[in-house]
C-alpha cells in the first residue's frame, strides 16, 4: 500500500513556502532562542507548518536529546484478563499528562517475549520501564530491568530495591468483612483461595483485624480455601452453610459469582438467606450478578497512574519502596441485615 | 532516579574493548557489507558487543532508514472491556514476527486523546497504523488516518477506501442457528440486541440463513430485542417462553448469563428445559455459567493478526477492501436435544 501514502511534508517544503532556508525553519521548529531570525521569518514559517501540516521528526529531535519521550509497560496478560487493560489506561493517561508515550508491550508469561521486549524498549532508550503483574504477586526481576530506571507495579521483588506499586489487600479485606459487620453478620464465612499469594494472606489478615475490631472472635472453621474461579465458590456453598454463617466475604467476584449459584441451588436466596461480598469489582460481572454484588475494588487505574508518578520522580517512594493503594468498597445489593439470632 | 542509572554502554566503550575504531564498530552493528574489516576484527567487535551487553540506538538506525519499526494501533476502550486485549495480543504477535513493535494507544473515546495519540504516532514516523473498535461498527476516521498508511480492525468506513478487518457476523449467526437445529430444535428464539449495528444486522440474516437451510419458516414473533447485557437478557425470557421456544440464540454471553437467571427464577432448568447458545465466548462468563455455555467466538485476536498482515502486504486485500473473519462455534453444555413435539 506503500504507493498510494501521500508523501510526507518536509521541512524543505516548509522552507519553501516561507521563503527561507531549511537551517531557519530548522532553527524554528526546535526553537532554538539564540538563532537570529527575524519576527517576519518565524512567523512566515509557523504559518507554513500549520498550512502545510508538517510533522517534525520526534525520533530526530528524542536523538538530540539522547533520550525519548517513551515509558515502557511490560504487562503478562493483556489479553486474558480486563485487569492489564486498566493498569495500561492508569498509566497511559498520567505518562500523557506529562508528555510521555506509552510504549506496551505485552508477554503472556512467555520469558523469551519478555526478553524481546524489554531489549526493544532499551534499544529506544524508553525513560524508564513499568513492569507489571495481571494479579499481585513476587516476580524474579529479568536482566534487562537493571539497565533502565524501573518501576513494579502490582508485583514486587524481595530481593531489590525497586521500587513498587500494590494494591492494600490487609486494608481491602478490612473493608469487606466490615461491610458484613455493619450490617450485623457475627458469622462469617471467608471463601479464601488455594493459591499463595499476598491476597491470600494480606486478605486473611484484614478479615481477622475487622472481626478483633468488632469484638467477634475468629473461628477459624469458618475460613476455607477455594480455587478462585465460580467452581470454587459453587463447591464452597455447602461447607460454609453447614456451619452456619449467615455472611460470606469471598476472594474475588468470580467466586461470588459461583456462590450464588449454589445458594439458588439450594432454594436459598442472596441476601436473605446469605450476604455476600467479593473482591476485585470486575467490570462484566460485579454488577450484573443478581442481586448486584457488594465488592471491594482493586484499584488498577490508580497502580498505573502511581507507577508513572514513581518513575518520573514526581511523587516519593515510601519507605522501604512500597506503596500500598487503596481497595475502597462498592456498595451493591447483596448485603442485608443479618437475621437476629 | 536519574542519578543510580548504570550508565549505558556506548559504541566507544566496545571499540576501545575490541582494539579497534569507533567507526569499525558502526560497521559491524550497520552490518555494512562493503566495509573492509577483517574476520578477526569483526569477531572480536562482536565478542565485545556480547560482554559489554551493548545496545545499539534503535531510533538513530531507524532515524537512518527514515522510517521506524513502530506499527501504531489506537484502540477505543482497552480498559473497559477484554475485547481490545485480543486485538493487541493478535497484532503484537504478529508484529513481532516481522520485526515491528507496537506503539498502542488508548483513547476511551475520547477525540482529543485520540488526535493526540495520531499525531504522536506520525511524529515517530510509524510504519502504518490500526484504527480499531472494541465492538464492530461504522467510524468515522480522524482526520490524521490519511498521513499514513491504516487499516481499520473491528470496524469500516463506508465512504473510504481504507482496508478494513471484521468479523463475518452472517457466518457467526449462522453457526449459532445450526447449533440449536442440528439438536433437533426448531421454535427458535433469538434476542438481538437493541443497538443499531452490522451485529444486530448480520447475525440475525445468519439465523434467517439457518432456519432456511433446515426448512424452518422463519416466525418474527421469536426474535426480540432487548438490551445487550445481563439485564437485557433477564427481562426477555418471560417473553420467549410465552412463545414455546425450547432454544435460544443470544446476542451475545453477557445476555445468556442473564437469560439463566430468568430461567431457575422460574424453576426451570438450562439446557432440559431451554437451550441456550451464546455469542463472544468472553472469557469470564462463557465457560464458568452453570452450565457451562455453548457459543460462538469472536476472533479478536485473529481480526488483530490480520490487520497486521494487511498492513504490511504479506496479506491482500479482498475486493471491496473489506476482509471478513470466521467466527467459529463452541461447544460446552447449554444444549441438548430437543423435546420430542
Amino acid at each position: 500500500m506503500d504507493e498510494s501514502s501521500p508523501r510526507a511534508v518536509t521541512m524543505r517544503d516548509v522552507a519553501q513556502a516561507a521563503g527561507v532556508s531549511v537551517s531557519t525553519v530548522s532553527h524554528v521548529v526546535n526553537n532554538k532562542k539564540g538563532a537570529r531570525i527575524g519576527k517576519d521569518a518565524w512567523e512566515r514559517v509557523q504559518r507554513a507548518i500549520e498550512e502545510l501540516g508538517y510533522r517534525p521528526n520526534a525520533m530526530a529531535k528524542d536523538l538530540v536529546k539522547g533520550r525519548s519521550r517513551f515509558i515502557g509497560l511490560v504487562a503478562d496478560a493483556i489479553a486474558s484478563t480486563p485487569f492489564a487493560g486498566q493498569i495500561i489506561r492508569g498509566a497511559q493517561d498520567e505518562a500523557w499528562r506529562h508528555g510521555y508515550v506509552l510504549l506496551v508491550a505485552n508477554t503472556e508469561g512467555n520469558e523469551a517475549a519478555e526478553t524481546e521486549a524489554l531489549a526493544m524498549m532499551l534499544e529506544h532508550k524508553v525513560r524508564g520501564v513499568l513492569y507489571s503483574a495481571w494479579y499481585h504477586r513476587e516476580v524474579e526481576l529479568p536482566a534487562g530491568l537493571t539497565e533502565t530506571d524501573c518501576v513494579l507495579v502490582n508485583c514486587f521483588a524481595s530481593d531489590s530495591d525497586i521500587p513498587a506499586v500494590v494494591p492494600d489487600e490487609v486494608a481491602g479485606g478490612r473493608q469487606a468483612a466490615r461491610m458484613l459487620l455493619a450490617a450485623g453478620h457475627r458469622r462469617i464465612g471467608f471463601i479464601n483461595t488455594t493459591t499463595p499469594s499476598p491476597a491470600h494472606d494480606g486478605r486473611l489478615r484484614g478479615y481477622r483485624e475487622a472481626l478483633d475490631e468488632a469484638g467477634v472472635p475468629f473461628d477459624p472453621a469458618l475460613v476455607v480455601d477455594a480455587r478462585p474461579d465460580q467452581e470454587g465458590g459453587f463447591e464452597a456453598v455447602g461447607r460454609l452453610l453447614d456451619r452456619g454463617v449467615t455472611g460470606v466475604f469471598c476472594h474475588n467476584d468470580r467466586v461470588a459469582m459461583g456462590l450464588y449459584d449454589g445458594v439458588r441451588e439450594r432454594g436459598l436466596r442472596v441476601p436473605d438467606d446469605l450476604a455476600v461480598v467479593g473482591f476485585d469489582n470486575q467490570e462484566v460481572i460485579a454488577a450484573h450478578l443478581r442481586p448486584p454484588l457488594s465488592t471491594v475494588a482493586l484499584p488498577h487505574y490508580e497502580l498505573g497512574l502511581a507507577g508513572v508518578r514513581l518513575l518520573l520522580g514526581l511523587d516519593e517512594p515510601a519507605p522501604g519502596g512500597r506503596v500500598a493503594v487503596d481497595c475502597p468498597p462498592v456498595h451493591r445489593s447483596s448485603v442485608t441485615a443479618a437475621p437476629p439470632g
